[in-house]
């Protein structure tokens, strides 16, 4: 590998001077990028999301990239852009999105939201870290490769998307609809953190979901529980006694057949996250729990990333306002989800899920069950030349080898290309834990934003190496 | 009996002569009360509950009654009247309520609801049975006295409410100030049913209500359930497993100690119960439940009027809305009622509920447990002389021994006289199960309002005889 990183080092060379000599640069044009309000769950910000789109269409044109179209969508529109020559080459497919969660709370901002405003080496603003900053690497990191020798070492589609924060709704059929232009040797996606700062990571597998409603309907309408208590069964109670049998006293999902299949994790994998700086009860503290609680026999991580989980996310049932009111409701209902990894089928598991919680319904009361949806995990292998191409950049690009995690939760987006494409997406993230994504006083560290542009620099040279080009 | 029987009729027949006679202007004066949309849960009403309080008042005097006024309170107004004699008779007080439900829904309605119309032997309208025309039979009853012999054989204080359907916010407080003007030998309330059609009723017990809030707290915000399921203890499902804690797999109360004290059900109650025309299967048809559901050992009727039990009456936590959300979150909360019996203290209930809550929660999370009220059981005896007064009066009415029943609910005002002072209540309801108070076409069945008269008239001439004069 030493001659290999030596040889990388000199073809990206150029690039990266190109980078440090311009970083006044880079970060105004952020500036202009972070100063349009492209919030894309209020109505009233469609302009600005549109706006957005239309910025980074012009910026991709005035780079050099081609075929660059805002294409409408139901919804925020997807800016797609592309780079490709006549040589054979792999083809990466490069996501981000460009809209960005609501700046509210506005008091606790020390700097305007939409004002990039650098402060002891970081860039404070909304969608610094989340996902404009983010994407922005990518562009900065290609403008920089075309700029020093008017070429990319591998095919680009580019996809940026404006509904990210409200849950992607015209995505997935954007993708269906854009199959053949959108197949590519590998994906990347740019928005996840480190594992804490100073450690560069990569996150190598995904949990999947399998998100269902279960309804306990009694009464035919609200009773009095004066005049009728002690003669139905009620409803919350009926659902309250169904989700305590879904896990048992060790914490285990209670399930028949719920972990049939789970691929344990190996003992490498085990190692590598009991190596990793971790605290349970730092942890403990951030969330503000007591204490700690999950399935027994495994730690933190381990439960976090590689186990299945069962959590309610919400619950609701009769009278909720202040103060009392006596009634039998007639109905209650509470969302529960699961995560699934490796050897879960999600199908399967809504099945399990449904044929469990009709077996232990009370005959008092009727319900029914339904699935919202579910998604696979995904795992990329760790042995893959992308996931070997991301190792060795994030090597180069942070001066230190980055450390291989998982992550608890699912990026639609990861799901969908694995889905509809078959292809694998390495998810290169350069934010940190702590910088306020989705909350007031984003910032994005101005060490991994430019490390970052190093970073996938040598990304896209070392996927040269590693992928095998398919020439298209 | 039959010569005590004989004399009241004597001495009766004048007042029940007079009723018969002026059926029409009654039912015309009816109108004009039921006419006045007494909302007292509108805020845009409250000048119609005052203009009702009003009539009313301006009814009573034109009666003959004395000392007749609208008092305000913090919010509608409660009318008070009076009549005495100097002569040492005993004091009856008479509740009862002109505030009135919402109409809505307007659709189902057969005749506009706040114009009283007569249909097959029925007066329907909103508040015709809940309470303005059961209330309207105590103001005849004593009008009818008072014309046919310019007397009452009664003391009597009026208490007409105008916040009944609202929870009575102002009552404690005006009770509280008027204790000395209310003490009375005994308390009448005619708000309350028929055990069914054709089968007079006196309601001689009620349950006590311990209401208890319980809230769970786990994360200082809601969580990403990817990024941090498996870790935590979920606030809804530390709930779930507390509120499923709270009843055996018998259907009894769980609490230790809960059943301390409860005053058993003699064998003559239990038969009474069980002479009583009632199917489980007609009233599980009724509910819309697909069957009855409470503790093992006792029939429907003594789980709903004499056994303890404990309802959950709402629940709430995380994301209830459309669709599907991800979140662990900060808490959930529930609100549960207990109804007590005689023999349980509500004090003691209210700290065995919380002291078992505090034992079985979690220690991932932090619970709190608060009560809201707590209202003694009352039990008014059978052998009593204002209960043998009105058995007599309701068999002269309707021409048929009562039936005596509990009832599974609280009437609020019948325990604050009993707390406040010390005044047993009888309740001689003239209502029908089925005459849809609360709802669309409210009706008022005419044989039980003229009925409701008679039996009036003839109450408060028992009264007389049973109730030893106080002289006050």
């Amino acid at each position: 590998m030493p001659s290999l990183a030596a040889n990388a080092a000199t073809r990206v060379a150029p690039a990266l001077a190109l980078i440090a000599q311009e970083r006044r640069r880079i970060l105004e044009e952020l500036g202009q990028l972070v100063a349009i309000p492209s919030i894309s769950t209020r109505p009233e910000s469609a302009g600005d999301v549109r706006a957005c789109a239309e910025w980074l269409a012009a910026h991709l044109a005035a780079m050099g990239m081609t075929h660059t179209q805002v294409i409408a969508t139901g919804g925020h529109p997807i800016v797609i852009s592309e780079w490709r020559d006549s040589e054979p080459k792999p083809a990466l497919l490069i996501y981000g999105h460009y809209d960005v969660q609501p700046p509210e709370p506005l008091e606790p901002w020390l700097s305007p939201p939409f004002v990039a405003t650098v402060r002891e080496n970081r860039v404070y603003g909304r969608g610094t870290t989340d996902d404009k900053g983010q994407l922005f690497i990518h562009l900065k990191a290609m403008e920089a490769c075309l700029r020093a020798s008017a070429s990319l070492p591998v095919h680009v589609r580019l996809v940026l998307e404006g509904e990210e924060e409200i849950g992607s709704p015209s995505l997935a059929a954007f993708l269906q609809g854009k199959k053949e232009w959108l197949r590519s040797d590998l994906a990347v996606i740019s928005d996840t953190p480190f594992f804490a700062a100073g450690i560069p990571s990569i996150c190598y597998g995904l949990r999947g979901t399998v998100y269902m409603e279960v309804e306990v309907t009694g009464p035919a309408t609200d009773l009095h529980s004066g005049s009728h208590g002690g003669a139905v069964h009620n409803p919350i109670q009926a659902l309250a006694e169904m989700i305590a049998q879904l896990h048992d006293a060790r914490g285990r999902v209670a399930i028949p057949g719920f972990y049939d299949g789970v691929r344990p994790l190996s003992q490498k994998e085990r190692n590598g996250f009991r190596a990793l700086p971790w605290s349970d009860r730092k942890y403990a503290q951030e969330l503000g729990v007591p204490r700690l609680h999950g399935e027994a026999g495994f730690t933190t991580l381990e439960r976090l990333w590689a186990r299945p989980t069962l959590e309610c996310h919400g619950i609701g049932g009769g009278y909720t306002e202040a103060g009392s009111k006596t009634i039998i409701p007639a109905r209650a209902a509470a969302k529960i989800s699961m995560r699934i990894v490796p050897g879960q089928r999600p199908e399967r598991i809504a099945q399990l899920f449904a044929k469990h919680v009709r077996r232990i319904a009370p005959s008092a009361v009727r319900v029914s069950v339904q699935c919202l949806h579910a998604s696979a995990a995904a795992l990329t292998p760790l042995e893959s030349p992308g996931m070997e191409a991301a190792v060795a950049a994030m090597s180069a690009g942070f001066g230190r080898r980055p450390v291989m995690q998982r992550e608890g939760g699912s990026i639609p987006v990861a799901t969908h290309l694995k889905s509809l494409l078959g292809m694998d997406t390495v998810l290169l993230g350069f934010g940190l834990p702590d910088e306020n994504a989705h909350a007031p006083n984003e910032f994005l560290d101005l060490g991994n934003f430019f490390g970052g542009m190093a970073t996938a620099i040598h990304f896209y040279h070392e996927l040269a190496n590693t992928l095998h080009a398919k020439g298209d």
